[in-house]
């Protein structure tokens, strides 16, 4: 899949690009059914909130077909590819849950600030790509973004170790309040299977979920090839170090599980 | 102003009623800036948030010219009450602030639970108006509600002392749950201006504001003359006890203050 003029000039000006239903809902519904799954094991890549359920499940690309096929799906990697001009690794991967009433905060940060101080990563040609596996609304806890904040380079930002379950590089309110006076501050919100591409850069956050509906969101982190990481100081299931380069599966990949499933149900 | 026969069936329905835009730009912004000049007052009615800024100022119709007569506009006063078949008077007024980086959570609750339960309110024959003074977004911490949940009577409730600076009687999550699988859950999100009315048996919340975006939102709360309270242990600037029929004033009342104030600042 390529991104087209309008989605390339949206991408430069904003920093994310928001496809509503990129993927079925029941493609969306196979992934969230696996989700539950391995929420489930007591692995440590699965990391929960000091209530105890499910915050995170890192890695799953590795233990789990469908999500090995997520990474590898080409509606995700080829607009990848295509925005930073050469062949992309994972350096995270990760699902995210928000469950309903417990899902924390996570504060404003810009996950290429975290990715150059954690793990040296020399420039910000990496992305992010959120996969919504549940309806995001106003009530469950949407992403929050700056537009145009991604090219403010790497912000100034303290390592918040309290705030949240999961270690952060946070930015100020006054940065903050600075970069919406300029570009605003919007929450993309839509069905299951929906897709948001992020720059590195670009200063988000997402509320917590007090809402009765739980709001589960893959994170893809591609990076270019090239511009791997140099520092291992996080564990390699967090910030990973096979560095070869993805090739792309066929766009029927996760359709082709979602009627393998229908079938072994009717029998 | 009167419903037609679509909203009065909403409004049974679901228990609330989204009038997007029901207040010009001009007249939500003309009582914004009226609701700064409050909350730099050092007065017993004005509220403040644990950091110091402000959350609510309550009784503002007394003290405020703007404020007044949106205690008495008739596109507010006539629908309730058309709603409960008679001459209304004011039991609650407040401007809630739900300030950028700091507005606090309102957790899950039924207006009406708390004035029956310290005001001694005979019967849910009271409802509440939100005015949107700022734009609400998915972003800043808008009002979330469970549809259909006013047909429920009065929950069962334990009364929050601590997880909020303001006193209230809160659900249980198992509740909220259970109705929210029948009902949904749904953020209206609007301009400033916009209006929303809803039952005063409608479960309902608001997340902690983590934008850099303020949402300052009135809330009258208008009741039956005839249904008047009976016990009189909060503030009488809180639970009022002037049962005085309310007089709507005309439609333009808002306008006229701010065509006059266009016409100060243009001399």
């Amino acid at each position: 899949m390529k991104l087209n003029e309008t989605d390339l000039k949206r991408f430069d000006d904003d920093g994310f690009l928001f496809l509503p239903g990129l993927f079925s809902e029941d493609e969306a519904q196979m992934l969230m059914d696996e989700a539950q799954a391995i929420y489930k094991q007591d692995r440590e890549e699965v990391w929960r909130e000091s209530s105890g359920v499910a915050r995170t499940a890192f890695a799953a690309h590795t233990y789990s077909e469908p999500f090995r096929r997520l990474g590898r799906h080409p509606r995700l990697v080829e607009p990848v590819e295509q925005l930073l001009g050469e062949k992309l690794y994972m350096h995270q991967y990760k699902i995210n849950a928000k469950a309903a009433f417990d899902g924390e905060v996570w504060q404003w940060h810009q996950d290429y600030g975290t990715w150059a101080r954690d793990d040296g990563m020399p420039e910000p040609r990496a992305m992010n790509i959120a996969v919504f596996l549940e309806d995001v609304t106003p009530a469950n806890g949407p992403l929050l973004f700056i537009p145009k904040s991604h090219k403010q380079g790497v912000l100034e930002a303290g390592h918040d170790l309290e705030t949240t379950s999961y270690p952060l590089w946070t930015l100020d309110r006054e940065a903050v309040s600075r970069l919406a006076a300029e570009g605003g501050c919007e929450a993309p919100i839509g069905p299951k299977g929906s897709v948001v591409m992020f720059h590195g850069n670009l200063v988000h956050a997402s509320p917590p979920n007090i809402s009765p509906l739980n709001r589960t969101i893959v994170y893809l982190s591609l990076c270019a090839v090239s511009n791997h990481i140099t520092k291992f100081t996080r564990k390699e299931w967090i910030a990973h170090r096979d560095f070869t380069p993805i090739e792309s599966l066929e766009d029927d990949c996760l359709r082709e599980l979602v009627d393998n499933r229908a079938a072994v149900a009717a029998e």
